[in-house]
Formats: structure tokens, sequence, C-alpha cells
């Protein structure tokens, strides 16, 4: 009898039960003020209480309450609070509302991003959207999607070149003036642009549905749990000059490695 | 005792009954192949099979079908299929997914765009996102948001000025340069711009998530619906001029009448 060599380890085990419970605490937070009245814009100004920072506060608090008595000896490295220090070796990398524009739009492509890191880059993450009741989750193991429709395995698309694929990034201005000429390079060649979805675009490429999404101007908290989730549904990811992308900055997700070569090339203008 | 002014007449109730039907039908038909395998880019030159047309064309016959049955003396103008001609005066303007690029791309802001018109414009319009299960509905008396959540009134938001408004549109690009031009002006004052919604923005305007849509380069079964909604739900709509805009072209979507005034000054250059 063969070791089934997919099968996670007890430590993996408590790390996803974990991250698990972080998310479903986030979405308590996240959804008590999505789409809430307290986020009219004029509700801001009369007494300094900026609803959407406060949500994004209670969320990572509540994230951060869990890990402070299951893994207190894991570090946290969160968008609201900081760093705090570890000594496992492993950081939980959370950004509590990922997408803030969105979420104050309505729009659900926000998500709750919660990463597992050791010293080589992310491990396992969660990229979790509330609304939509759906929660991509990758690494250690696992690759899938867990929503009300059921759980469906994440499987990034192959065999699209880049004059089929479908390309997503969030803003259309990308980043700094050289940044967007080198996205346009990749953008002018794809079959479909679309924007405006925040870290959802990267679980829509784990799905299968997209080919690459570009960015670029990005912090560490933004990309580890899309990193962990792509990787392990069998897509690449690095930042524009093909090296690692969980420091932030550029990034560069591809579904397949041979259009992840062919976009890579394009952005480092070879 | 007064009489409910906001009850609808039996009439009214039979054309809201029988656009749901429509609704449920183009709902079964669209979620079929949204997200589906056959929608991977390289099914689609082997076979001649498009699967995305395929979606759209099932999608708009189940509602044409029901048409025929309940409402045969009712002309329809569909996306797919053209006009057909009727003699009660009511036309039914059909868009059975509205946001089809999103639709490729997996992303739950393409819509069902079911709208009734008179002579005068449009009376009643569905937007639904079946993915999501939102279904946005106003006109005849009703404004209303029906979801796995619960019904709740659509109302639009007021007192928001133009330097504190959430402006959205599908393509950054919006329509051709001069049109780009105007846009600009009233982005440029905005608090946030946001891209790629299609129809769900006019759903989240109406819902008060939102203030302002402004788009170029429409067709009229793509705003027969959506002006419903908005209308029902206290917004203000017009083409860039200030006319009608169900005819298609241009279209600006306020929350308030302030707001409206305020983009449309801009837009037209004042």
């Amino acid at each position: 009898m063969t070791a089934n060599r997919s099968e996670p380890t007890d430590e993996a085990k408590r790390i996803m039960a974990v991250a698990h419970r972080l998310a479903d605490a986030a979405r308590v937070q996240t959804l008590s003020l999505f789409r809430s009245p307290l986020l009219r814009p004029d509700n801001k100004s009369a007494t300094g209480f900026d609803p959407v920072t406060e949500a994004d506060r209670a969320s990572e608090r509540a994230m951060r309450a869990i890990l402070a008595t299951e893994r207190p000896e894991d570090a946290i490295l969160g968008e609201e609070y900081g760093v705090q220090n570890g000594r496992s070796g492993l950081t939980w990398i959370l950004d509590p509302i990922d997408g803030t524009r969105a979420f104050m739009a309505g729009a659900p492509s926000w998500g709750v991003l919660i990463g597992v890191s050791d010293a080589q880059g992310p491990i396992y993450g969660i990229v979790d959207q509330p609304h939509l009741d759906e929660r991509f989750e990758g690494g250690l193991g696992r690759a899938r999607l867990i929503s009300g429709r059921g759980t469906v395995r994440l499987r990034s698309r192959r065999g699209v070149a880049l004059e089929q694929a479908t390309l997503m990034t969030t803003y259309p201005e990308v980043g700094h003036p050289g940044e967007q000429a080198a996205f346009l390079r990749v953008a002018s060649r794809a079959r479909l642009v679309r924007y405006g979805l925040d870290c959802y675009a990267y679980a829509l490429l784990a799905a299968g549905h997209v080919d690459l999404v570009i960015e670029a101007g990005l912090q560490p908290y933004d990309v580890a749990a899309p990193i962990a989730v792509v990787q392990a549904a069998g897509g690449v990811v690095s930042d524009w000059h093909g090296g690692p992308a969980h420091g932030g900055g550029t990034i560069l997700a591809a579904g397949s490695p041979e259009l992840h070569t062919e976009a890579l090339a394009l952005l480092k203008g070879d």
C-alpha cells in the first residue's frame, strides 16, 4: 500500500483549520458593514468615523485574536496592524479587505486574504469572498473552491495562447508610465482585457476562467494568499522580471508555464 | 380610507409576473453555461460552436417562447433575434446576456435585462444576476431587490456631491475620443471611479451604493431595463444632452437630480 502523497500532515491540517476559522471570523465583520447605510460618503466627515477602515480593522482584529490563542509562535503581517514577530518560522499574512474601493461601491470583487508563508514564500492561502459565499483555498496539498454550490477542484486553464487569453488587472493605469507601457505590450495581444476585480481576478485564474493577471504597485499582503492559491491550481506566478513575487511590487500570474513565458518576455521587452 | 396609490393594476401585475417568468427561464439557460468548461477559448474554433453566443440565444429563445403564449399582442426587441411587431403598444426589450465579456471571464457582473416600454419609453424592468441570485426590479409601482438574503426596497443615494461620488463605467475608453474627454471631465472630479461592471453598475446605483453611471455606444436593449430600475429607485437618467436615453447611444444615470445636473453640465462642456 503506497502512502497517499496528497494527505496533509497533522501540522498542515492544523494550519488549514485555523485559516478557515480566520476566514469565518472575517466574514462576520466584513458582511456587517458591506452595503451598509453606514458606508454613505457623507457619514464620514461628521463624526470622523470611517466605516471602511473600521470594517478592515475589525476584520483583522478578529483574525489576530484567533491567532493569539491558536498560533502564538507564528509571526503576523497584517495590513492594518503591521508586524508581530514569531519564532516558528511561519508568518500569517493578512489583508482583511483587499479591494476597499470595490467594497465601498457595493461590488462583490473584494476579498479577505489569508496567507501563510515560510522563509521561501507562501505555502498556503485563502481568498475569501463573503458576499458570494466563495472561498478559494490552495497549498499544503489542497486546491479547491468551497461555496454554496458545493466544493470543486481548482485547476488553472492550459493550452491557451496569448492571442486567445483573457487578461485581468485592477486599474487601467496599472502602475507608473513605464509599467503601463509594459502592461500594454501584453494587453494589446490578449483576446480580452477586463478591469477592476482586485483579488477576485486571481481566484478566477485559479478556477480556470481567466488566463493572466498582471498588476503593479502591490504590497506583500496583497499577493501572499493569491500566489498560494494560483500555484496550487497549477498556475505560475512571478514578478515582471521572472523572480519571486511575494515581496510585492509587480506580479504576473498565468494559467500555464507556456503562457507565463510568453507574457514575461513581453513585460521585459525582450 | 384612501386608496393605496402604489397598488399595481391587474394588467401591471400580469406584466410583472410574466417578466419574472422570463427571468427564471433565462437563469436556467445562462447558468448552464456560465463557468462551464465549454467556454474554453480553444473549444470555439474546432467545431464552430460558440458557447457564449449559444447561451445568449438559448436565453432569448426561452424568453420569447413564454411571450409567444402569454403576451402575443406585445412587440419584442431582442439583441439576438431582432424585432417582432405587436399591436398592444407595449414592447418587451430583451438582452439575454448583457456583459458577454464578463460572462466569458467568469465574473458575475453580467446580467439578463428584461424591459417593458410603451411609446414614451421604459415603464418596467428587471436586471437579473443569476450567479449572485440577485434580481433588481423597478417600475409599475415597484422598486426592489429580491435575493437569497430577502427582499429590500431599492432607493438611490441622495445628498452626495460630485466630489464625494462613486462613478462607474464599463470600459476605460468609454466611447470615441470626444466622448472620452467629456467622461474624463466628470471622472476627474469624482471621488472614486470603477470599471467593468456592465449592467450591474446600474443595479448598484439603484441600490444606493454607486452615485453615477456614465457610458456611451449603447444599444436600446442595453438600457431599457436599467433605466426603469434606476428611475423607480429615485434616480435620474438621460443621454449626455439631457434628452431621453432609451434610444441608446450615451447615458448618464445619477442617484439624485442635483448630481445629475452637476454631471450633465460637465458632459455638455457648459
